[in-house]
């Protein structure tokens, strides 16, 4: 097969920030936030996480028109106490959000061994691997939580008690641009790959979600609720996350929605770990690449295969997509181009011909 | 059925406690450390985690004989930094070494928001969950996880390149010997399970492990290795369970393992959260108990059935067998008065009469 670029509607991941940029801006988003959020969404479509994509752009547009989203927020921090922080981001976007509090968590930890600040009444924050990757970056390890509304089933009962409350843990390396990073939900499948597959049209595998009814379904357009990564240790890991992110900063997710609120903020928080309060980080830095190469040397389970660390597919099919482009779905593409007509903004040349 | 305490072999828990005292310190454990630990394994039993309770105590003496497990240890903090602390246990037993590391982090979390307390060179920790608890009583969010040698397959390889490693998160409720704990191992099932469903002469489930071959067996006696949960979600968790524990505290397992080193001591963290840090105790404690409220009351999954929180059946099985018993294994039986046999001590009438 010879696929062309345009039939494989693959988009220069410069040009696709850029008009992500445009898209957030003309939404409402100011500048910066606007910048953080294209850039969190780039990154993600570019490691092959399109669920957690530019496919989100539209959504994000309608949720400052509704109000979800505070496109002027006022962020800031509200307490302090030790190796501690609580950011209120006045409802900002998920990406400045979860930015600052990265960086404050990455201004702590080298303090007292530890820092950890929690963000709340955030919005939607998207692959939380990003942030745990920038805490990576000072050569702390990272670890990065949200929680949101229930939308996932509890196991043991038949209803969404739960969301699917995502944890990313990320580890230095010797190559700042290749952290060891697992970045999972606590769902068996990310609802953004549900909504993938509604985009590009294909069906899902039993066991990802069940419709209305609560029966299990593969037609990703009936998915009401998905079920949690093996039973019951996914909706309680998803439980200890809304505690660890909601409940210790008093704004309760879970509680408010199964009560009767609707748009409750999310939460989310970030933990930076110095590995020099632990010891030499040089050492530390070596024996995570020693570790590497020892998972990486194990003997695959198919011949001819290869044994991936946590993330590492993802970096592979970044550096890819970022010389050869991202191959965007027909549905996403669509729907970004109807918003920028709505908006009346320009739509690059390149992305227009793609359609 | 009408079946007798004998028939179903129901032995009082303090009596198994006792028993277990002796057995220990006869079999080399200093007295504070064998109290610890029978409390320990006792209280798995309870809970009617059969799995990591006082079956383990033959092989906890033969690792004492064996000089895996250090009766004698001198434990000593080395480092501390901020609110961080490393405690080296000089291969203690798991039991003490793991209550001193949750201590320092108990006493660290009030002065800086989080205590982190890393314990390395220990040996076969228990359920991680009991260190958990013991964090809660303070009031105190637990963190609790554990590092350990290879014994769980590494998805995408045949073989086994991460251990089971357990997390344990718990929340403090209005009632101290409720708090919401969940307790879970990275594998598919915990390794004692197929250890308990040996002793209990039953088959396993497909998809629990695998045999020498790498085929997947129902016999526990053939399996060679457990499978993750959820696939590389619950490998990839395991990795970065051992850079946490162990490659923070220059004390790698994993690789050491891989690498030829037979018998490497393990290692374990504990991190208590002081809700203070970031608001009111009281209202946050109230909002656990609200949350624990509204995932009791969603609708079951069955007719009649009911929703479990996380811990929430093992604190009633323990509840129930701190009254009626704790039903012990025929097998677990067995090992137990051979084992005093060989010791020459006493047992308990009531057990003897069981057999």
């Amino acid at each position: 097969m010879n696929m062309t670029a345009a039939a494989k509607r693959l988009v220069d991941s410069g040009t696709l920030r850029s008009f992500s940029v445009s898209l957030l801006q003309a939404g409402g988003f100011a500048p910066d936030h606007a910048a953080q959020t294209a850039d969190l969404l780039v990154w993600a479509n570019l490691r092959g996480a399109d669920s957690h994509g530019v496919l989100r752009i539209p959504r994000y547009v309608e949720m400052v028109e509704l109000g979800i989203i505070n496109p002027k927020p006022e962020l800031r921090f509200i307490s302090e106490f030790g190796a501690t922080s609580v950011l209120d981001a006045d409802r900002a976007p998920g990406a400045p959000a979860m930015i600052m509090a990265a960086e404050k968590a990455m201004a702590l930890a080298p303090v007292h061994g530890i820092g950890w600040c929690s963000a709340r009444n955030i919005t939607h924050a998207g692959a939380v691997g990003y942030f745990a990757h920038q805490v990576t970056r000072a050569g702390l390890i990272g670890i990065v939580m949200t929680a949101s509304k229930p939308l996932m089933i509890y196991a043991g009962s038949r209803a969404e008690g739960v969301s699917t409350n995502p944890i990313a843990i990320a580890a230095p390396t010797g190559n700042s641009e290749r952290p060891i990073l697992l970045d999972m939900s606590t769902a068996a499948v990310a609802l953004g790959k549900i909504m993938a597959a509604r985009d590009a049209g294909k069906s899902i595998p039993v066991g990802w979600g069940v419709d209305a009814d609560g029966a299990e379904t593969t037609d990703p357009k009936q998915v009401k609720a998905v079920l949690p990564m093996a039973g019951p240790k996914g909706s309680g890991l998803s439980l200890m996350i809304e505690i660890l992110s909601s409940l210790l900063v008093a704004n309760p997710i879970i509680s408010a929605s199964l009560n009767g609120a609707e748009d409750a903020p999310f939460n989310g928080l970030v933990m930076a770990i110095d590995p020099r309060a632990f010891g030499e980080k040089e050492a530390f830095i070596k024996a995570v690449d020693q570790l590497a190469e020892d998972i990486k040397g194990l003997p695959p389970a198919q011949e001819n295969g290869d044994v991936y660390l946590p993330g590492e597919r993802g970096f592979a099919e970044l550096e890819k997509r970022a010389s050869e482009g991202i191959p965007l779905a027909a549905g996403t593409l669509s729907r970004l181009v109807e918003l920028a007509a709505k908006q009346s903004i320009m739509v690059p040349e390149s992305l227009g011909s793609l359609r």
